[in-house]
């Protein structure tokens, strides 16, 4: 919230035009805001995975809490996110990059790409959700279509204007601003339609 | 493994007979290996969440990794373990007690029963494995059955006659020192059932 001098004598339709409450915040903290929505409202249960860490010493000092004093950011097994919707089991790996031209492969860990990989294997939903923040523009992208090009290309990146034709342009709204839930029950549908054909 | 001093003449047979090599594995270490078998032979993918930890001050020396050197856990907000198996969402809390005749429901906090509930709302599978260390056994509750027994006690303590009554005993095996997957699997299949008549 920006605080105006009081007296200020901007005029209100200024400050009207667009809802800036969002706007500033991170992907990890617009989907942390959008999956409680989604709890909340009982449209899907899905949970960012704790950061991994290796503890290495801990104090246990008299009538306080533990206190780790020592510990190493761990590389993370699997994704960040995943949970459940309309029965299907689904999991995303979320990442934002500055960059204008092009998302750096490198963002993304080969187990992560292994992991995906078998979730779609043992049945459930994997996608990603991209944000190229030079555009405020936050993608979403089936794993499917996404592996596809992975597997066909020798680059160590992918360009932005893949993303503008393959993903889906996620839309922001005040309670889910990053609402990849349309996207995520249009694949579950089509998914189910596929499994019970 | 038990070191005999040298010479020892205690006859072979008697060690024979037991295998020991996962005795004395904590049910956390049974889990992970048992999950890594899973996961290897593509019968299901799971794999347990991190402990959650809030970092408070990290030092970034010249040339090597972050080093937290301030960091407390956190309570975890969901269940240990949650992942896929045959297209279902499963999602589980692993506890062992040293207690002979009951299980302290003090063990389980209210808002991980709140997130089994939500699992099983949302679709999914939710279960407890918890290990009675005295009696070296290991059971596996569907959890609508606890969950139900939980509505019907004033008790903050189930006995472990109840476990022995209403649970599967898990069976151990080399390969997967806590193998639930066959009782994971016909809940899966009831469950499918139920959905398809």
């Amino acid at each position: 919230m920006i605080k105006y001098p009081k007296g200020s004598n901007i005029p209100k339709s200024r400050t009207k035009s667009i809802n800036k409450s969002n706007l500033g915040q991170s992907l990890e903290e617009d989907l942390n805001q959008t999956n409680r929505y989604y709890r909340e409202t009982n449209k899907a249960l899905v949970y960012k995975k704790p950061t991994p860490v290796q503890v290495v010493s801990v104090d246990f000092p008299k009538r306080s809490a533990a206190k780790i004093t020592e510990a190493y950011y761990k590389l993370p097994s699997t994704t960040d996110y995943n949970g459940i919707c309309q029965g299907m089991p689904i999991d995303f790996e979320a990442k934002q990059t500055a960059n204008k031209t092009r998302f750096p492969l490198s963002m993304i860990y080969d187990h992560q790409i292994e992991h995906l990989r078998a979730v779609d294997a043992h049945g459930g939903l994997s996608f990603l959700i991209i944000r190229f923040t030079a555009h405020d523009e936050t993608y979403f992208i089936e794993f499917q279509k996404f592996d596809h090009e992975l597997r066909s290309t020798q680059r160590r990146s992918i360009p932005y204007s893949w993303f503008v034709k393959y993903g889906n342009l996620v839309e922001r709204s005040y309670v889910a601003p990053c609402h990849y839930l349309p996207d995520m029950v249009k694949l579950i549908n089509e998914r189910k339609e596929t499994t019970y054909e």
